[in-house]
């Protein structure tokens, strides 16, 4: 059983539409984010670009959603979008339209018209209820610092946050701590009018990594994230890590619970979204409509 | 005890100068390759100018030479390479200058000047007989491949092959055996006018790396190697992965020991020097002897 949807196209017709799930990466130096902008390289503009070479312009953008906005310069591996594909659009596969079973199919058809910063792995029927942002039940971010002991590789220099100083990773975990839980992250959110800012941050660990040259990698873990409330957190646990925040610090902070600027929002280019969740088939559905009625309003989170 | 060499400045005047050598990496992508070019942005101009910063113009570049002179798009890690410094050249750093024997001091000092995709990481003096060039005794470089079993990771495209076929790997590495040990690799290597192609390739693995999303990675490591060698013998075995040559066409095309441009010089992005290795302090002298008489017309390698 697929995921059906009736499809409302310029306000006037309706159409019955499958919807694809689609499991995708980007190096996102090059993008201004996700969301299309008019005149700027953002992933949701090449990805429906592509989807228009192979199905023809869509009225209503394919009915795209995806599960974490990334802001400008934030990568991602295993980000997880959906689009709708009516029997008219599937049509225009020929004979090969029963290929599009094979989770290959379209990806390989949209990786070469895309170019490669962006890559597409999968393109699924979606389960029935399953929506890619509202279905979720967590996003997992991780960001990468090479400090002063760390070896510093310029292959990886795109991805990682170059620190001169040596940083205290075991301060900077004792401070993590403090923000683990249900709060009101105000203090680490830019606002946006309507919209909640109480999270349940269920991991943060920061581990300095020996195999990969003893880079720091910060990982954290929530039912959804904010905008730019990883990016304000690891900024925090920074000062921490150079000795000029303490863990009270960071307490007292979240406890303000209003945008302080104390600390700095660090640069988009160590933040990478690795992982989506999603829970078992059943509770797609359910899970969907409790997100929706959360979160209708965030429009951006990274 | 250091390096101590006599430098000729504008063919008059000497100088004794101490030998560092200097230990770094680089992403090729945005470099026209090693080698020094008016105009054009490379790794020798780009470390020149960082050095030109600290201890003011040199008119014999600081005496530069590099182990592995890597093409336009090559990257390295761990490339070697030494310079020389004067006396009135180290007292530029003043009262810094006894932390030169900190291998990390001029190090820092360099990559606070240098762009981001090139990182030195030590510079260190040279022992006696040093020569980052003839001093090596083996060059180790790394081919990435993508192929159609492999993840697709838009965060490593800017140092992986992406082809869209699935590759054999165990005909490749069957393939690879034949160009092991020493041989006349002139049907791999662009011709140099007085320069010798015999070289030993003492290794040639193909690995399918699961740890690294089943990536494919083909390493070489050989005394030294001819230009467009690794990416010549890379283009053979691709081309017997894909079932379009075999074995015995790959041993056929060695034995006639002449260019035949029968397989594609792959692309330099795919490419990274990995590793020079060194003999033990007090042969450096005499390996160094030996490799000047060798390969002394040899200019590009990789």
């Amino acid at each position: 059983m697929n995921e059906s949807v009736d499809r409302e196209v310029d306000g006037l017709v309706r159409l019955t539409a499958t919807r694809f799930r689609i499991g995708f990466s980007y190096d996102g130096t090059d993008f201004f984010g996700w969301a299309k902008q008019p005149g700027l390289r953002t992933v949701q503009g090449e990805l429906l670009a592509a989807l228009t070479v192979i199905f023809g312009e869509d009225p209503d953008d394919f009915g795209i959603r995806v599960a974490g906005r990334t802001d400008a310069g934030v990568h991602a591996l295993n980000q997880q979008a959906h689009i709708e594909l009516t029997e008219q659009q599937l049509d225009r596969l020929g004979r090969n339209r029963t290929d599009i079973q094979n989770p290959k199919f379209l990806a390989d058809r949209l990786n070469r018209i895309l170019s490669e910063d962006l890559r597409v792995h999968t393109v699924t029927p979606a389960a029935p209820g399953f929506d890619a942002r509202f279905s979720a039940i967590f996003r997992r971010y991780r960001y990468r610092i090479a400090d002063g002991l760390a070896g510093q590789n310029p292959l990886e220099s795109r991805f990682t946050l170059h620190v001169f100083q040596t940083l205290d990773t075991l301060a900077m975990q004792a401070a993590a701590l403090e923000v683990l839980g249900l709060h009101d992250f105000a203090s680490f959110c830019r606002p946006r009018p309507g919209s909640t800012t109480i999270r349940e941050l269920r991991e943060v660990n920061v581990v300095r990594n020996q195999a990969a040259g003893n880079v720091i990698e910060i990982e954290l873990l929530a039912d959804a994230f904010c905008h730019n409330m990883v990016r304000s957190i690891v900024g925090a646990l920074i000062a921490v890590g150079k000795g000029q925040a303490t863990s009270a610090d960071i307490r007292a902070t979240l406890e303000r619970a209003s945008r302080t600027e104390s600390y700095r929002v660090v640069a988009a280019k160590g933040l990478t979204l690795v992982e989506i969740g999603y829970p078992a088939d059943n509770l797609l559905a359910s899970q969907a409509e409790l997100a929706k009625n959360l979160r209708s309003h965030d429009e951006l989170e990274a």
